[in-house]
């Protein structure tokens, strides 16, 4: 689990849970890549609201009237930015397969987080603040965001019933919503050790649920 | 603990952790608390890019121009706003007092969160999403904020030390983190009851800390 640091256009570009080793930002990648990986950076950094498709083609290094050839809208736009974030969701949670029993799953789960705390506590969660934003609308971009929190979601709670419990949606929330709560907080007060010691706590909790 | 219903200009017309008795919205209030009143409804319904000064003023029934008169700045009323729910928290804090024990205190803030699961799972928590909004910027308003979270983070760490646990900033931290995230999963999901197990989870998880 790296996170990507790039020095181009946009500063330290940097993706959540991303594996990625080639860079789409760079002008090797098609235009459709770049686009969407620079709307993924921008939203993070700046929200839903605040980006403009303007600034992503800038971004992306793509002429402002080439973007409405790949996306009509700046949902368009959006959807598939939360797509990608999907996507490195996915691509987490099959790396963590490699771990024998659920609980150890689950604390690899938290460790990823963890290692993402310094860009969490600038910028907030990528995927919790677009559903955080979007939860105020009420459209098909929202019910489309919330498979970010749906997918670890259902793979904890598949995990917490491997490991024999009953109430396995109920800890699955529990987790879910401590990460959330946890790089909210880390945010607000810009403290990424919150993160870190949040992530222990969670560490023995599940441990102590075995 | 109630939270007003209102059916003027906005429609439901709801706030957070609210005791107001009377009706600041209604033109016999002041237009500076009629503005802050609406700003407050307006921004948990809609965040703070979307919301604009405009709407703020036509829902609190000010004309636009005398705005400028008590704010000069968007970022001045959303500043009144974010003051105003910290009143609300304090007021809340101030009420759980009439508990006798640090635990019935802890819980009663559980239940009060609780009672506002329906507006919850439709706008979010008005506290927690001006953070995760905010949270991308890096200003005064950024830190003012912040307030909201700190208040109840306090609290709890008080409430936690007078139950004799010495990890009682993790528990806090626990605690808030998992108010936060419970409200972002129901705002989601659009799931109120998500808010309402969870809060019995926590209430069980308190009790187990004595």
């Amino acid at each position: 689990m790296t996170y990507i640091r790039r020095t181009t256009r946009l500063g330290a570009r940097k993706l959540f849970f991303s594996e990625m080793t080639d860079s789409p930002t760079e002008s090797s990648a098609g235009k459709r890549e770049r686009l969407v990986a620079s709307a993924r950076i921008l939203l993070h950094q700046q929200g839903v609201e605040r980006t403009t498709i303007a600034e992503v083609a800038k971004a992306a290094d793509v002429p402002p009237g080439n973007v409405y050839y790949y996306f009509k809208t700046k949902d368009e736009l959006v959807e598939a930015a939360v797509a990608a974030n999907s996507g490195d969701i996915e691509h987490l949670l099959g790396a963590l397969e490699r771990y024998r029993s659920p609980q150890a799953r689950l604390k690899g789960f938290v460790r990823a987080i963890v290692k993402q705390r310094d860009l969490a506590a600038r910028y907030g969660c990528p995927h919790g603040s677009l559903c955080q934003e979007l939860g105020k609308r009420d459209d098909d971009l929202q019910r489309s965001c919330a498979e970010l929190l749906e997918l670890p979601l259902r793979w904890a709670e598949r995990q917490f019933r491997e490991m024999g419990r009953r109430d396995a949606r109920e800890l699955a929330v529990g987790l879910i919503a401590a990460w959330q709560g946890a790089l909210l907080l880390s945010n607000t007060f810009r403290d990424p050790d919150l993160t870190l010691r949040e992530g222990r706590r969670l560490e023995r909790w599940i441990d102590s649920l075995v």
